[in-house]
């Protein structure tokens, strides 16, 4: 047969559109077409929207300065919110992080994002994560408490005792988050590691 | 606590991003989430483009009035394309069994979307799916074979046999795809329908 569909740029930006799309996280080619037919079949309603956020979040979005958080707005409002309690830092490695403990719903003090875990395979350092920025805040704010909300893996470890070491000379109480059975978990289904945490630090009924 | 993350708008664009991208098909919030921070991440090599090409295909995107295909130029390249055969015309009910086609690299001829197959339940008849312009296409055209590749189902078969009862008296063929066992389809996890099908439509070996 004499056609050549690579050829025809019949849909050139519908398939750009769609290969874009394709590489998200949690996408695949086959997601990306039925997304996009999706929106252009309610252009008004569904696309119009979509592509007008997408392009105010690409042209404000910014890290804050102080936290690491991600934000379009001028002053990252967790950091500038005075109802927050100042003297409780909750360092985090990712905005994912944060975002979950923000929908917990359930601490009132402050942020900061390490932008990731030390690891010496992949060369990450100190200098990276910014952490003498971090040692700096916690020096010269009216921290009390400074929760290390870090993964329960090696890099997640070593990161907060590296954190932990740098800042045991300040006058402020460093905390951790409590490993154990998730609620809803199901022991048959969880791992020997955090049920032995959990044995290790039961508390009587 | 005296706080309220509702009244805390520090990420409304974000947010809003985030809850609209989770309502499109195949996507849920935390799916969303993740891309929305992939995104954020690559702000300039995957951001940039995406958001580029989404506002350029919401502007320009529109449906061939020939064909139904969606398209962002002025010609469907499907229709204007002078190297396909035009004695062939194959009828489908959505874009994506049309993308579906033109995937499979076969069929050299054009198409017809119907945007839909015929339902007396859901109140859709021939004037919504243009069967109607269909006819008059056919009629006028020099179109020798009309492909119905409509899907299995009840409303895939009543649209089917409509059209056939409207152009059976214009000097055309009317064909329709073959039904049997998929490529690298598996017997056992086969619906007793397709195996009736494929029996009764057995070949010399």
């Amino acid at each position: 047969m004499s056609f050549d569909l690579k050829n025809n740029n019949s849909q050139n930006e519908i398939d750009s559109l769609i290969s874009l799309l394709a590489k998200l996280p949690g996408f695949g080619r086959r997601s990306a077409r039925r997304a996009v037919l999706h929106m252009v079949n309610r252009r008004e309603t569904v696309m119009a929207p979509i592509s007008q956020m997408l392009s105010k979040v690409y042209e404000n979005v910014h890290e804050c300065k102080r936290c690491g958080n991600i934000t379009t707005t001028n002053n990252c409002k967790i950091c500038s919110d005075t109802k927050r309690d100042k003297s409780k830092l909750c360092v985090v490695s990712d905005v994912s992080d944060l975002w979950a403990m923000e929908r917990a719903n359930i601490f009132n003090g402050r942020f900061y994002v390490l932008g990731g875990l030390l690891s010496a395979l992949d060369g990450v350092g100190p200098e990276t994560l910014k952490i003498p920025f971090l040692v700096e805040r916690i020096k010269t704010e009216d921290i009390k408490e400074v929760i290390l909300a870090l993964s329960a893996t090696i890099n997640g470890q070593t990161t907060a005792h590296y954190i932990a070491d740098q800042i045991n000379k300040i006058d402020v109480e460093i905390t951790s988050l409590a490993h154990g059975v998730p609620i809803g978990g199901d022991l048959d289904y969880l791992d020997e590691g955090t049920i032995e945490v959990a044995l290790k630090g039961r508390k009587s009924f």
